[in-house]
């Protein structure tokens, strides 16, 4: 038995999100199928965290067992011939047996963009969240601020899953120009269900006005989630990056 | 009677091209379901140039006649409204009658963009055309720039409606790095069927070192469509502007 694990990249507007279910078309669905035409064994995949309905990825982990022989650097192209053209494996390696792509995350990076402007761009439509407010981007500026280090994030999620800790740690969370848009970036060890959206609500939110430090501040420290600002829309959301410690 | 013209931005991959056709979707045939919801009239549009399927625009420039009362600046909104996504009116305005946007237009400009990496990006997937090949970038510079200058460009297009010239100025014909993209930016005073994606097979052919400038030039000096390069892909053009004398 070998353990594979894939990079992949992925354009998340036509899928129910990374995870299986009933019913319903996910970037592991179609893999998964991907999988058991080119090894012809069914097979199971495990990603390196759930991503909603219609968010993007990068550079997205995910690993497999199997007993294909086909050599590691293979699997790319065998993969990228058996998959729709909006899902593209970077690249492939084999790993340790004891390698588990969720599990063994330390960090992950979400990158959001904004895209401020008096009128929608149709070649940003899906990709980015669209907004002709003007917003003041120093106190943006402090609400990134204010997410970083250890915090119970348990007023920056949706409920979900029960989880056994809502703390989590952002290593950093920051606003930069990407030409036409403005990208928050925000690194953390962990994140909770639909955290890195509300992060972005509430950076927006501080952005029109309509909460500072303080407010976030009691949202940390009460968990209450009308505080903290709107689950803002999964198609400005990108998963950037899955790191790991050893490999 | 007004006569209203439009500048309009779209996303080609979904449609037949802009001109109306029987039984296909096109750029057109939705606007002018719009204009008819809008004016509550069977309204015909004029295009600045027919652009293939897949074809996108950044800037395309239409006009149409109306007895509707709308202040020319509510078009924009009222129209967006209407209309899918993928094609947004950016500005309306209100022209003499004899306007017309494809008899008055005196150039065009369209961009040719290749996205030279070792794998295709699916963020990507149909609004460039990638390769993997390495080019040789003097030879394509040199290819473009023998471009350059009126000619006769017979053997840089397919056939389809009869014209009766088939000598055209091109202004500039340059490439330009644009991330990791390479563009091809081309201007002329008109195009013939399909020429700014023969042009941009000439260039991309020059790169491959399978053409030079004699074989341009006597391309140029027979028509002889079998010595250019080949027509590339819709999905890598764009029609980026429309210039009129007047206005």
């Amino acid at each position: 038995m070998r353990n594979v694990s894939l990079h992949l990249r992925f354009v998340g507007t036509q899928y129910h999100g990374w995870q299986l279910q009933k019913n319903a078309v996910t970037v592991a669905s179609v893999l998964e199928a991907a999988l058991l035409d080119l090894t012809g064994a069914p097979t199971r995949v495990t990603g390196c965290g759930r991503t909603d309905a219609g968010v993007h990825a990068l550079d997205y982990v995910a690993n497999f067992f199997t007993e294909c022989s086909l050599p590691a650097d293979r699997f790319s192209p065998a993969l990228n011939a058996r998959l729709p053209g909006d899902i593209r494996v970077l690249s492939a390696r084999e790993e340790d047996l004891s390698f588990h792509a969720i599990a063994d995350c330390v960090e992950k990076e979400y990158h959001y963009y904004f895209h401020l402007a008096s009128q929608e761009d149709p070649f940003l439509r899906d990709r980015v969240y669209w907004t002709r407010q003007r917003l003041d981007r120093p106190a943006m500026e402090a609400a990134a601020r204010a997410m970083e280090g250890t915090h119970d994030f348990a007023g920056f999620r949706s409920l979900g899953t029960p989880v056994k800790s809502t703390v989590r740690t952002v290593f950093q969370c920051v606003l930069e120009d990407r030409g036409p848009l403005l990208r928050m970036r925000v690194r953390a060890n962990g994140f909770l269900y639909n955290m890195a959206r509300t992060i972005a609500g509430t950076v927006l939110y501080a952005g029109q006005g309509k909460l500072g430090p303080d407010t976030i501040e009691k949202a940390f420290s009460t968990g209450d989630r009308a505080l903290a600002g709107p689950t803002l829309p999964a198609c400005g959301l990108y998963l950037a990056k899955a790191l790991y410690e050893r490999r």
